[in-house]
């Protein structure tokens, strides 16, 4: 496996693949690689004749008082795991390869209207206005063909099949299923935040999630009721609750009733530890 | 010459050329053809082995109040134009290829910080963002080697250089010399909302910044009282003069005084007409 840092390496070896007729696949990351980033990996893989990798924790993602300082970086084992799964080509850049014109820079990617403005995107102001941006930044050093995210980030996805439908950028985006513990908790590199006895509880929110899809699916209607249950129960459980919110997979906007799908998106807190999962339910007629 | 209008038409042309292996440069217009497009399709032509040029008037830099419904739209002239000059293909999207989430749409392009914040951009907030965001999307579209632009917007080029820079996009960006009338008016698909008399009034602002030049070649070292000369001639012919700038030609800020190279910026209105250009000073020493 390469492990490359500077733009025009990266360039230089993309242009020769690319020329070669084989087909990039791209799997951005902020590295702290755990199983569910390596299952984006193996996605990748079957997509296309190369696979890159990208670690990097982007700043204008984070915002104030938030952990990007703090937040997990551990390139040399993340370099090896990619390594062992079969990655072609690691790219780890500093911020001044991704930020050529500073921090935050003063061209930025926003994504706003109707998919930003609420969810994460209501108590995390610029959030994803960071990560269009350093994502469209990656994709045009790239050029990969196919680009792989995780699922767990619901929104986020949503948020880059918006940005890559609307500037038309040519790239198929692929959302992989949330990996999760033998109890049921999402991977995360923020779990290890979690201290014994928060880890114990923090099953807990994939537990109401099923719940509350067996529910629906059970042929419960009540969606604030469904949802006032599950915040009541996390609640209880000492997790201070930001949404717990049923909305169409595809816009995330509020369901008008007539869905066969529907994402149940949730997000709370554990102590200081801000942790994010979601499930999708199948609603039969 | 093809003659496209989908995106979809237009990537598969595209991609037939890029593999094999011919460079491609995109000449972004907003059409109404006049020699100084053709200029820049000259130029791309020297530059690359198909011409791409787009016929585009983008919505969105536009503010209210600004001449979007009434700019001239001639297709027709247009594209036997760019047919005779030897383009290879003309790309003229409707609005909804262009923002296929509507207008504006959720996914925007910001260029802040001091390139945008004063000159055309203080009197025409969200302009640059919408040049910013279309041809961010041209780009994705054509993913061109090479992309020409006209020196007459001079902040507008500036504006895409950083763009290019900033997003990593892999093309380069030429500017080409203003084509200018016998009587040294700058071409502009605006000069026509001139009547004769305005017309015949209108290469003042050539002649203007000619003279600053000259002084400033000369000796004179006082840009405001240059400047000042510069907008009272303006004012006193019936001008409104929005600005008549001496900047540095890379970042358009505030001469430090060791430049070499300065550029004298103008904007100003005739009647309802809003006109600007700009000249390039060498400083000897």
């Amino acid at each position: 496996m390469e492990r490359i840092e500077t733009a025009e390496a990266l360039r230089e070896r993309m242009g020769h693949w690319r020329r070669a007729g084989e087909r990039i696949a791209l799997v951005p990351t902020m590295g702290n690689l755990h199983a569910g980033h390596l299952t984006l990996v193996d996605c990748a893989r079957e997509r296309a004749d190369r696979v890159v990798a990208s670690v990097f924790v982007n700043p204008t993602q984070f915002g104030p008082g938030e952990d990007f300082a703090v937040y997990p970086r551990t390139p040399e084992a993340d370099c090896a795991a990619l390594a062992e799964r079969g990655v072609d080509l690691a790219f780890l850049p500093t911020v001044a390869v991704m930020y050529p014109g500073g921090v935050p820079g003063a061209v930025r990617v926003e994504v706003g209207g109707p998919l930003t403005a609420d969810l994460c995107g209501a108590s995390r102001p610029g959030h994803f206005g960071g990560v269009a941006t350093v994502v469209t930044k990656l994709f045009n050093l790239v050029q990969p063909d196919v680009a792989v995210f995780g699922q767990k980030d619901y929104q986020q996805l949503a948020v880059i099949r918006a940005l890559v439908h609307e500037l038309a950028m040519p790239i198929d985006i692929v959302g992989v299923p949330t990996r999760r513990e033998a109890d049921g908790l999402a991977l995360s590199s923020r779990n290890q935040y979690l201290d014994p006895e928060q880890r114990a509880r923090a099953p807990l929110i994939h537990a109401a999630l099923s719940d509350s899809a067996a529910a629906l699916r059970a042929g419960a209607r009540d969606h604030a009721a469904i949802e006032a249950d599950a915040t009541a129960r996390l609640a209880a459980a000492g997790f201070g609750v930001e949404y717990v919110r049923f909305v169409r997979p595809d816009d995330l906007q509020t369901p008008q009733g007539d869905e066969s799908r529907l994402v149940l998106l949730v997000a709370a807190r554990l102590g200081s530890t801000r942790l994010i999962d979601n499930i999708e339910v199948k609603i039969s007629e």
